[in-house]
């Protein structure tokens, strides 16, 4: 050592100094803000969702607006720069944080069930699909709608906003009636077998406006093409995946090596995805497939419960890339660009109240709380949001206008639960008095 | 509908073409790729550990040769190059990974029991470090290195090298003692005890070399003040941590939103990383003084288990990483250049034996199967190849020297598991004579 002490007479570095010099240096000082960034939005997700779930609403929304906090227009943590080489890192952590979340809704999802609650739900579903979208297409093409607003054909930007309407979140609606406790009532049979069916067609939507994004305006051809495509490939990689995934999971169990069975259904949604992306439909549909096809192996629950960590992690920080987008400055009245914006918000946030009551009614032979299955379906949660950020990634919705969807999307997830406990509570009274009888 | 049909006579985008256009142009091809390569490194690298752990090597090797496989320097599907925007996300992801290990690693040490263990394995600990690092360190300034593979000052790459040389896998030597159904005898809780010593040891020097490598000489100035920046802040970490963590974690734990333990404990880990680098100490460490404040806490059990999934889909990433950089082109015995450092490589191995299988010899005073302690201490693991990747990331090790030194730890850490089982076997043999006396 006294080699290493001669050797440096003279010029020194002192070792902080020399930190300081390398944590100034690219790489290395991108490897702790990325820590931070990280590990604040990750923080504050969870936070503000406990604080949420306290005050009666899903966490979800919680996240959401930590994002809005967090993001580009407040404080500026999370990176949305596209030069910024974190933002790439964290866009690409969200988009696993989707395909994870999906996977789970797939899990989750029993075809059979789906199958046996029979026309009812579909009925549902389908009145819960049609009206919003009608309603919303129709009005992005009345004169109401300033022409500026329109940066790809009307008519790209109408289906847009139609289909962005169409969906229904089934995880904020399962979990809104179980702390209700009405998880076993004829309503929630049919708002969950309607909202699940909802899942597949807005997946199937999705995957369509997708493809339509690219091109200046679509063709029916085009629409059927794209729908055919897109049906077919979760058609085909679920018919195919149950014939294969129960065996290749059952070789796959035998392995000895720590954490085999997650690592490879982790992958098996990622490859499915991507594969999904390849032949022509939506990334999240193939992640909500292996969902599907993987429920039917023996190993399920297992890879049920060694997911959910993983998810735990990587979810959030999709609803907070979500949120970082949401320009907030959107919401000051005293800009008169705004209030076009808030309009039209507002007008989009009706028509999906509206157009998912009308749900309720779409079973005219049964009798039942008819405006608990209407609220049922209002919120659109995740799938929503993931319609409002392809919207803007692909260039069909001004930054303005994502904004104002996302309002409806979160004002009809912020709306759902306090109308749905509203209408179960009056239905609920009058049932009593009936069945009590003069007191 | 009609207008939309209008609106597209003539130029018509095909959906599929629309769709290609799209997956073609940057961020849209960019996605399914990043799925694809992180889903082939994680079941390359699980199918590879299962094998290795088939034929009664640790996993870990199995997946740095997928990492090797799936390399630069053989079928270049992990991105290494650093123009490519997927190098960045994977070094973070991978960077996230080693952190999340060293929590691990943290969590399952027991202080107490460290201090407990006392003088012996402190002796084991201290002899496994001394002499591989002298040796190492001497065998670096003699005249049989070539001078060019110097690209920082001799005595700092002496460092490097020597510091290297020091580390012990906890994590592997665990495994093949409970492997060999050995966990309970005195040479498995010497191993662990100094295995467990070494750790942090390795540690604080990993943390002491990393802020030597930005100069091209250290002073013993400079040497005092890393030594005691590192080590304090270790110290200081533990002890506040000690004292909020349960409390805090107790708090959190009351908190109903889900995944709140898990995302909190991951968060913490990031945050006490990204000070430990902000205060001059190692991110690792910082990683492993979280596992430890956490190890204290009533939560636990339940981080452990939570973050196992989490684990498992970060840590092989990194040793896939480590793997991608190992250039398989300094194997050919027939280009003259390799030659040097295959004779290096082989040295060093020597030299990583040598100076562990002396640890067995350093408690004179206690009767026990020395071989299979010095043996135990053999595997350089995880924590060699953190410091074989520091090295080469700061500038210390010229590519060939990593590839020297990655042979070394591939070396020792194949090595280990059948030494270790042939010196228990022999020592058994004599034991049980002794015992059965004259048949």
């Amino acid at each position: 050592m006294k080699k290493a002490g001669a050797l440096v007479l003279g010029g020194v570095f002192l070792a902080p100094a020399a930190l300081w010099a390398s944590a100034a240096s690219g790489e290395g000082a991108e490897i702790p803000r990325f820590l931070f960034v990280l590990a604040t939005m990750l923080l504050a997700g969870k936070f503000s969702g406990e604080f949420f779930e306290r005050i009666g609403q899903p966490a979800v929304l919680g996240e959401l607006l930590a994002g809005v906090l967090l993001g580009g227009s407040v404080l500026g943590i999370i990176p949305v720069a596209s030069g910024d080489q974190l933002s790439e890192v964290i866009a690409l952590m969200a988009e696993i944080g989707v395909l994870v979340l999906l996977f789970e809704i797939g899990l989750q999802t029993d075809l059979k069930q789906m199958f046996k609650v029979g026309p009812a739900a579909a009925s549902v579903a389908l009145v819960g699909v049609t009206v919003p979208f009608v309603l919303g297409f129709a009005f992005w093409l009345t004169p109401m709608v300033p022409p500026e607003l329109n940066i790809a054909s009307p008519t790209t930007t109408a289906i847009f906003i139609g289909a962005a309407l169409t969906a229904t979140s089934v995880g904020i609606t399962a979990r809104v009636l179980t702390d209700l406790a009405k998880m076993s009532s004829i309503e929630a049979r049919l708002i969950i077998g309607a909202a699940v069916i909802d899942d597949v067609v807005g997946l199937v939507l999705l995957g369509l406006v997708s493809t339509l994004v690219a091109g200046a305006a679509v063709a029916f051809v085009d629409v059927g093409v794209a729908f055919a495509v897109a049906v077919g490939f979760l058609v085909a990689a679920i018919a195919i995946g149950f014939r294969v995934a129960p065996k290749m999971f059952g070789l796959i169990d035998r392995m000895r090596v720590r954490g085999v069975l997650l690592v490879s259904a982790f992958s098996f949604v990622l490859l499915v995805a991507a594969l999904a992306d390849k032949a022509g439909s939506a990334m999240i549909i193939g992640a909500f497939a292996a969902g599907i096809i993987l429920s039917r192996t023996n190993q399920f629950s297992t890879i049920e419960s060694q997911i959910r960590p993983v998810s735990d992690i990587f979810t959030p920080i999709f609803f907070l890339s979500i949120g970082a987008q949401f320009d907030v400055s959107v919401l000051n009245p005293f800009n008169a660009m705004n209030h076009e914006i808030l309009r039209i918000g507002s007008i989009l946030f009706l028509i999906a109240i509206v157009g998912k009551l009308a749900a309720g009614w779409a079973v005219p032979w049964k009798t039942f709380n008819r405006p608990a299955v209407g609220f049922g379906m209002v919120p659109r949660g995740e799938v929503g949001l993931i319609f409002a950020n392809i919207g803007l990634v692909s260039g069909v919705l001004t930054p303005a206008l994502f904004s104002a969807l996302v309002l409806m999307v979160i004002g009809t997830t912020f709306m759902a639960p306090p109308l749905l406990k509203a209408s179960f509570s009056l239905w609920d009274g009058k049932n009593n008095e009936g069945h009590a009888g003069p007191d």
